[in-house]
């Protein structure tokens, strides 16, 4: 069991100590499921109440907050002393070491130092791993695909053919990088391009062959990159499709054929981007919300949860709604909505007396 | 072949029987695709018109409905007299016995009596698992996972390190559990942070690093739990996610860290839960909605499929849209946008008069 | 490496050569990545206008699009053309031969000619699989599955037993097929039976046992279908779930028990219909669409991307929104709003005059 004194952890989180003591700290906790030997976490308002009836002799607190008869570090940006204090306490997950007798390496790939490979993985012909990387159980590694240093692959993931990952990236459970792009094209017009040119859909051949356009273009992801479990990367139709350095992405998130991600994005659950997006630096992509193909976003960007883009937006730009649009007409839109609800019940009462004015000066 | 009389189904499933008849029921169908052999299942109104069409000498109908030639078994609550015809025709799946040759277990993982494990099953070092629970092909246990009795992982699941299953509990292809929580910090306030704070996105340091939050805590899921193909339920940052008793959770369902969702609900496919949400007992969510992170939702409270839920809800709420709102709030709302139609024609009409007596009065 | 001439490469995507030359073409690109021996892609303005800036020699264009110094083949349709270039220069996935040694393939399973299974790949009791059918890493195939001819199907796929599918069908990483409808029942009814019938939730009995409805349908993929990563499609109650020939289902995309899907569809990333839905041939549903269970779609119909669509359609409709009206009338909302904010205006400021005339003619 790791164990730390307060002053220690002061230095860690570089906070500021106030009535030290002997306590020694075994674990961090909120306040109401701590003991005398845990740093109780208050980091927002609820948590800070409940110092008073937790068994805490220490807790983290913003600066500028102090609990009589406690001891208390305080710190100014309180995630960020929680972040270090996690990682102190962090239990890595158990991994085998070096190949597990179970896993399926071609003897064509190439493995860095220190790499271990899980139960069941499948290693293809001329793959190359990185110093440290670690791949777990029933994954499987495709042709000429190269990965960096340190990544940490969980159970589960799928890297297609010649797809390349940087170093220290992480993929969770059952990712999948490189499927084939969503393109297909038909003889004909079919009922889509149709649509957009007439805005009607017409006769139609009932019979065209839909083609398959394949992809020969892979993935290509940067440094520092988390993508979450069964999220899914299309490779590519002849460019490579790309998610820049230090980009984290959350479960089940879909990013189309061709799209190019800046570095630094945030990208929240659930979110679709359609093919050939480009999206700049830093952007913040939302919960659940969609980009139509094709579009630009500018760097440093906020798109909201659940927004529907439909078109470009430049550097930022906060954007809301579907479709979506600029925050301040958003607000305006939710104004005039509840404006228009007063504005009925007021024009209901003036409208005999104006249908009355109008009919007496129509005489 | 499983064969029944249709006095053993009437006794089954708790109904009136109507003209018994010597019919060896061998299947259940609805009535076009029934033979004299079928118990023809009539439950809505499109299938009882069908039975003048169909093969069946015996069909199951709601109470009060009788046909003239047929036999027919009235039953107060037809779906729940499905369910257990279903189940007396029920094929489960094919699993083999014991230990597949090809699993990987660990010698220090503790295996309860009649535990089926299947092909490239990978039991982690510590791992329990209870009694008659199977774990299917290509499946992931991790370390010091907990896996109660009864359990019926199908192929592919991934279940992250200490991880506590509960008993009873179904887990379809592909879910995951435990991947970690999507939490990251920077060392100074970022465009998400700063959004919020001035409304607008300031210069910004343009190379801060992301830094990963751990996450220490695992995931806890209750008894008789079922989850769908490829959801995905994230570990806590320090406490664990919790899903209670009797919860029912859809494919592509994602739950975020710290979530603690109640007894008895029904989350339905391709919802979205962030982070350090409490959601109480019996709540459903419908499709595709989402719920933005730190949210309380009353129990037996209902959000409609698609709805955008930006704030906390009180039990018993019936909400709607995006941004979600009581259910009577946005029936006003879709009526305010009829009458604005309708108004604004109105308006038309009357403002050249408007106008001329605006304008002879300012003279 | 493939090497072709202009006249080969006009000769298959059918197009008109102007200036013939003697480059060799080895790989084709966008214009900007281009140098003397690639085929540069000039399908769109953009890249036209690239051109002046690409070390190409030759160029596919637009019919009509002739650029001087260059040799061009003018196409009628350019994405027809991209098609085939790309077909030429495909690298397909590289797969084992034949049975790999750690594959798992019951001895009652029947394998078709040139059958190719991967490492780790699950083959359960009487399952059957088509000539040049390709199963890759780490799938699993229950038992009685049926599986055409031609097939491919990327690793990590799960498809569970009894499940149908027809001739040339892709299927991604991570594909999920049969697993069981979300269907539960109640003893009495439970709080969305209250709200439907009431449209409050009344009190509810807090302890009542959710049935599973158990799945005894399966899946049926037509021929040609291509199914993308991590998507699910569930087995019906009784019926089976039917998926129509030519049919294109994008990455998790999630298609509920019952559901019959025509022929030649489109359904893009993060679709989801839920249980018991009729949609006819050739349908396009675009991008987080969502469907309410029981409704039937007409052929020729597009969905717009994000709409929730809550009652049927008939055939050739455009429907948006949420919930979905057809084209017409979202745009007439659209323009509502934006009159409504015009008219809000105006009101006020006649408000006044009016409010006075309104007394004037009190008194």
């Amino acid at each position: 069991m790791k164990t730390f004194s307060v002053e220690e952890i002061t230095e860690i989180v570089g906070g500021m100590l106030t009535k030290a003591q002997d306590a020694k700290i075994t674990q961090i906790a909120p306040p109401l499921l701590s003991d005398e030997n845990t740093l109780a976490l208050a980091l927002g308002e609820e948590e800070i109440a409940n110092l008073a009836n937790s068994k805490a002799k220490a807790a983290l607190v913003p600066l500028g907050v102090q609990i009589d008869g406690l001891t208390t570090i305080e710190v100014e940006r309180p995630r960020l002393a929680m972040m270090k204090l996690l990682n102190l306490f962090y239990i890595p997950p158990v991994v085998n070491k070096d190949i597990h007798p179970t896993a399926v390496v071609d003897p064509s790939a190439k493995l860095g130092q220190g790499v271990c490979i899980g139960p069941n993985v499948v290693v293809s012909p001329n793959a190359e791993i990185g110093d440290n990387t670690k791949i777990l159980a029933n994954s499987y590694i495709g042709s000429n695909v190269k990965i960096g240093t340190n990544c940490f692959f969980h159970p589960g993931v799928n890297v297609g053919d010649r797809v390349k990952v940087g170093n220290n990236v992480i993929l969770h459970h059952g990712v999948s990088l490189g499927a084939d792009g969503f393109s297909f094209v038909t003889e004909n017009p079919d009922n889509i391009e149709q649509a957009r040119k007439d805005g009607v859909i017409k006769e139609t051949e009932q019979k065209h062959v839909i083609y398959k356009i394949p992809s020969i273009g892979a993935v290509v992801i940067g440094n520092n990159v988390e993508i979450g479990a069964n999220a899914a990367i299309d490779r590519g139709t002849i460019e490579n499709t790309v998610i820049g350095d230090d980009t984290k992405i959350d479960d089940l998130v879909m990013i189309g054929h061709n799209c190019k991600i800046g570095k630094g994005c945030l990208i929240i659950s659930q979110v679709g981007i359609a093919g050939s997006c480009v999206i700049g630096d830093r952007v913040v992509i939302a919960g659940q919300a969609g980009l139509a193909d094709h579009l630009e976003i500018g760097s440093d960007t906020i798109i909201a949860a659940k927004a529907g883009v439909s078109k470009s937006f430049p550097e930022r730009s906060i954007v809301v709604g579907i479709p979506a649009m600029p925050r301040k007409d958003f607000i305006k839109q939710l104004k005039t909505m509840k404006d228009a609800q007063e504005l009925i019940g007021k024009f209901k009462k003036y409208e005999p007396m104006l249908s009355a004015f109008e009919e007496a000066h129509a005489e």
